[in-house]
């Protein structure tokens, strides 16, 4: 079995690496399809899970007690019953074939699998420009740099609060990959190269 | 001009890696080559000239003050005449034309040529096991664990003074590639493939 996690940080081209990636590799893709699952599973607004999700999951884990107490009592299920279904729906994506998974804490959820684990990033500014290239209307260059930071912030505590491991450290990966000033489609034909090469080693 | 820079952590391969690139892309590779010129421009043993610039080059910078005071003015003046003919022959090697060239800060020497900066990396396991098989006579995995530790400490210490950066951050490298249960070779046309990509970017 051939899984490929993509660890990202906002705005670093990992989305459209994962889809490009798993095309050219002939495979499928799950990014959002993660969400709309979970959703269906949940019977909740997936504009929504990933809100509650990543926001609250620091008040699923008994470490972040100050948290919990603060935090009300339908939260704390909402991120425990999510963080469940989230799981389940990665795992069950996963068992039925070679796949790309991007974000979700897949990289995690799936360790027993030995997945190839990638992380994505890019210069402050690289990523700026990407998201300002496609920010919907009424976005400024303030609240898309407010929109960064939170995001990135919001997924480096969770992973650390699911896996008890930094985010975005290199030992935790087997690639990482810096965008800046790249275009993703140029890079695809050797990371798929790449990706063949590492799961053929053993 | 294609130029690579390699920084590595001791054991993981990255001298290889960079020879087997270099092959693949027809340049040459300077890694104890930079050493065997830098001896000779200073007329002394190569055998000692990286142990005289590495261990003591933090004598060189004014913000080890401690250390200076109690560092013989001999090793200082030694310490910076290697760094300055370090300096000297990476910049020539590299005015040579397209290269790999394996550490000695060869991506902040020539930072002003754009280089792909690639780092490399691995398990500590990983990196144990590889030493060990070509240790030399007298070498006991004590003493290999130790050497391992030293080098890389004295790596990142100077990389630190020399730059002001963190060695194998990230963000200071374009792609930074685990060799964790890799064999070198399965790696390079991939690697290939990925810096033709990253050279034809602009």
């Amino acid at each position: 079995m051939r899984i490929i996690t993509i660890g990202r940080e906002f705005g670093s081209g990992g989305r459209e690496l994962g889809k490009r990636l798993a095309d050219e590799l002939g495979i499928p893709c799950y990014d959002k399809e993660v969400i709309a699952e979970v959703a269906k599973l949940r019977g909740v607004d997936p504009e929504h899970i990933d809100e509650i999700t990543e926001a609250e999951i620091h008040s699923v884990y008994p470490f972040t007690v100050s948290r919990t107490l603060l935090t009300p009592i339908y939260f704390h299920d909402a991120a425990v019953d999510n963080l469940t279904a989230r799981e389940e729906v990665v795992k069950k994506l996963a068992s039925q074939g070679d796949c790309v998974i991007v974000g979700r804490f897949a990289d995690i959820i799936l360790r027993d699998k030995k997945p190839l684990n990638l992380f994505v990033y890019a210069e402050k500014e690289s990523k700026l420009k990407r998201c300002l290239s496609r920010a919907s209307e009424g976005e400024t260059e303030k609240s898309v740099k407010k929109k960064m930071k939170k995001i990135d912030r919001a997924r480096a505590r969770n992973y650390k609060l699911f896996s008890g491991k930094k985010w975005g450290d290199k030992k935790n990966y087997h690639l990482c990959i810096n965008t800046t000033g790249m275009e993703i489609k140029s890079l695809v034909s050797a990371l798929a190269a790449y990706a063949k090469a590492w799961f053929e080693k053993e």
